[in-house]
């Protein structure tokens, strides 16, 4: 997966694909549904820089959002309007760096399906980065099949800690489907619980296997990387991609909201009837 | 699980358990949540009996309620307000019986917990029936163990089609746990998609099991069944109970809505705390 590749496929300034504004076009967008299943992530340009622009969007892929423990609809990340005397309540909203990462490992079902749009870009820095995670499984199977094996079959277990709720949830880093295929990728160091319900051995090879797998995801060659300007929205598959951002200066907002993979797949149905 | 149980212990008339209204209490009802979570239905009387006061109750459950295609909050069920010309859209929207089932198996992650409070009961007939997977289980268990093991170990698949979606999601009739234990149960009749993806064979084992599973689930030993009062709102752990109705004449009105069972056991951990 690379830019160039989603580029290359015609998602960008493309009327069919991005949200028509007012009003949006009824229903699935074919051409987006499209291009996010087959590459994992999306790129629209020209999408308005707000939430109700950004949700219309996000309402062409799948009927409607998915709630969170980040709210009923649409959420913002701004480094100036969050902080508070108590720094952060989750790196996302800093200045910092994010590693890549999918996102809700610890809910039953992660979202499947991310929408980002930038509405103000850093004074310097914030790259966002991606990784097509079927891409690093590929390669580690090849290069390293213990450790793929390993984080096919071993449950990794996630947390979350906000006000009111302690979610947990558990999945392999790599669920394979009836044919041995990779189907989902959950994978988030930020999150990770406790390992200590594994067997001793087990807790071993993971760190042996998670040097491995952490090398992968951070070689440059497989790392998309792009500096979004406000109105270019990304469309994440976050059963798939992998996502970050490199540190920054100055403000950076955007603002995006999560899918049911559940809705993607319906709205991929409805398009070929 | 009957409704005996239930009710002896004590979520009834209950203002820890009940939503109080106004303002309902901030946080998980401690009292509720262990009830849902050891026996897997609760029931509340003095409910208000309209959707904001149900909503008020629900969210002292989990934190959120749970979006669907039913729409991102309360449902209603009116058999006189949604007959239209063409028939019913759900066939939970007529005046029929509904045989036991759980909701939503054509999600990837089905609510976890269904909430139906009672605004208007039936001139005449109208029970609400439920039965406890998890027993429904044991038996099948018991008495046919190769019909157990092929509900254990076989995906069913399950489709619902709506206006503008149409989903799709399989698994077990009884999802194991990593100790062989039920932790839960997937089974509805009326939103079974075609076995064609199956073997020949597994095809007429289904049928052949089907008919050992089905009797249990009528049996009426297991049967729990209650008409409700307006006001009095049971919630059933969908990944559980099975939950239907009994005919009946006249205008009968339920409000609910869905949770999610990464919310109930959030409320479970933040009440350990």
């Amino acid at each position: 997966m690379s830019y160039e590749d989603v580029m290359a496929d015609g998602a960008l300034d493309d009327p069919e694909a991005a949200g028509s504004s007012p009003p949006p076009a009824p229903g699935a967008s074919p051409r987006l549904v499209d291009l996010i299943r087959s590459h994992g992530v999306a790129l629209v340009r020209g999408v308005p820089t707000d939430e109700k622009g950004t949700e219309a969007l996000a309402l062409r892929i799948g009927g409607h959002l998915r709630s969170t423990l980040y709210g009923p609809g649409m959420w913002a990340t701004s480094a100036e309007a969050s902080a508070g005397e108590e720094g952060f309540r989750d790196s996302a909203y800093s200045n910092d760096g994010l590693a890549l990462h999918t996102d809700c490992g610890y809910l039953a079902d992660p979202p499947g399906i991310q929408v980002f749009n930038c509405v103000v870009r850093a004074q310097e820095g914030g790259a966002s980065i991606y990784v097509d995670g079927f891409a690093v499984a590929d390669r580690l199977r090849a290069t390293n099949p213990e450790a793929f094996e390993f984080f096919s079959r071993t449950s990794i277990s996630y947390q979350c800690f906000d006000e009111g709720c302690h979610y947990m949830a558990e999945g392999p880093v790599f669920r394979l489907g009836p044919l041995g295929e990779v189907v989902q990728v959950r994978y988030n160091d930020y999150d990770r619980a406790p390992l200590d319900y594994l067997p001793n051995e087990d807790i071993d090879r993971f760190y042996e296997y998670h040097a491995s797998l952490s090398e992968i995801i951070r070689d440059p060659s497989l790392v998309a990387r792009i500096v979004l300007e406000p109105g270019e929205c990304v469309i994440l598959d976050n059963h798939r991609a992998l996502h970050g951002r490199e540190s920054f200066k100055g403000r950076r907002r955007m603002v995006g909201c999560y899918l049911g993979m559940d809705e993607l797949h319906s709205s991929a149905r409805v398009q070929r009837m």
